[in-house]
């Protein structure tokens, strides 16, 4: 039997065709998916390309399927909200199998975890290269709005979910979203601002602070690393996906007693800058993280 | 200057970030988009890669960037519904300068048209090889619901919107998405079924008639031939991007008076199957258009 894109369509609607997801007027199999939401909804979309974000040959299709979709859950835990749905994009490499679909599958079923996460739509084609994934999620806010970026105020304090750093020694494809921690940021903690950490804690720090006119005076001595990692990479390293928050001061005793996040630092006016203290003293920290670059500027 | 993200992200901006798009609560610029329907939209998804639905080298990056977002357009013109806003992922290759970045917006402006589309969010990384797009659409309904595949009863009559066959020779490139004839199409006709024809009308009417639990009988002498094409290139070759749509018998005339659409055949009982009638008498028509095949079992 030739594996094509009809028979890749069927065994994505066996596994994700048709779970008991409120909203879904019309799943996957049109032109497109009709949705409905009383409330507004959260929209974010990631590509994951083998060669860029993981290497297939070494990690198989699970792992990057897995990575694709837990990406942009990571996206939706960074605005407090609930997955809800997806639309996947998948192009197959010239001798791809049914095998390598399934495994992909497994991959996003894994991702997805615990989450009823009907996928409504999404396009699958031949690559003209290794295997090209990109996912479009949705997400519907609980009791409390989406968070934004910009909302953090001077005097807030800054957490993180998790340990930062080195996460291309593996943790990188097997992160968990941090979903759960977003809801209860959001909703027990009252998130000011929220942002997920992929490109490294100094650059997604410096967006969070450009977008909420504010600084940061982060403590060296409490920024968890990763085993194996060190202070610098903990700043620069990026896919940690991990969540930093700004919270109200009064918020934050029972997120980190409920171990929900630790206390990295400090929200500051946006004159003093973005700094951190170690036991060297105090200095800048650049936004120095991870950004594609292409080349000259034409 | 390098030419980098965060550099195609301020280009961006620039030239989509921020319409007067009602519902776009937060656009471009965080975790995820935050939007606001009150009624059911439609979403679909739909990816365009070099070397597979276009030639970067030969047509160039506004060209690509226009098929991009033509031919998510142009699923929501099979659905009857009006454009809302975008999410645009681009894989830059490895070389690009700012000047192919602007040609890409020009072309993803140009395919915009006349509707202020917002791009509220997607992503911007490096291509393993040449130019991958992925665009999310979103469109909105008018006065009447999207309208699905699946609706089509006997007795109703089958138009196409435009001649067919042949695309390979420019028009996959320079197609106008049927926005307006899909909105017409569905207000004033009242649509019963729609599907926009990618795959080749053999194909596409294949699948209509499998949603809806019909037959279909075409009159060959009616099909609109592009020039240059023959029937069996308009049955087949795909990318046509017109709209095929089953009508209630009483609402052709004016489709067909208005110039929004011509009549190719009638929707037939399910056992008389897909068939064709031309001057050589009748026959079955294969469900034999364009499918993207990747290897073998498995």
């Amino acid at each position: 039997m030739v594996f094509d894109e009809a028979r890749f369509h069927e065994l994505l609607i066996e596994r994700f065709g048709a779970p008991a997801s409120p909203g879904v007027e019309l799943g996957i199999g049109d032109d497109g998916a009709i949705l409905r939401s009383d409330e507004p909804f959260v929209i974010a979309k990631d590509a994951s390309f083998d060669g860029v974000d993981f290497v297939a040959s070494e990690c198989g299709a699970r792992a990057a399927g897995r990575k694709a979709l837990a990406k942009n859950l990571s996206d939706l835990a960074a605005m407090g909200v609930r997955p809800w749905c997806a639309l996947v994009t998948v192009g197959f490499p010239d001798g791809a199998t049914e095998v390598d679909a399934s495994a992909l599958l497994d991959g996003l079923a894994e991702a997805a975890g615990p989450f009823d996460l009907a996928i409504v739509g999404g396009d699958t084609k031949r690559s003209p290269t290794g295997l090209l994934l990109d996912v479009t999620v949705l997400g519907l806010p609980g009791v409390r709005p989406p968070v934004r970026r910009s909302g953090a105020r001077v005097g807030d304090i800054l957490v993180v979910t998790g340990p930062l750093g080195g996460s291309i020694g593996g943790h990188h494809l097997t992160f968990t979203p941090r979903v759960e921690a977003g809801l209860r940021l959001n909703e027990d903690g009252h998130a000011r601002a929220m942002i997920d950490l992929s490109d490294g804690l100094s650059s997604d720090l410096h967006r969070l602070c450009a977008a909420s006119g504010v600084g940061a005076s982060i403590d060296g001595a409490a920024v968890p690393v990763r085993a194996g990692a060190n202070l610098e990479g903990a700043l620069r390293d990026g896919e940690d996906y991990e969540l930093l928050c700004a919270l109200p001061p009064e918020s934050v005793a029972a997120m980190i007693d409920q171990r929900v996040a630790v206390r990295v630092g400090t929200v500051v006016a946006a004159a003093e800058g973005v700094t951190i203290t170690t036991g060297e003293g105090c200095r800048p920290i650049d936004d120095a993280g991870f950004r594609h670059r292409f080349g000259g500027a034409g």
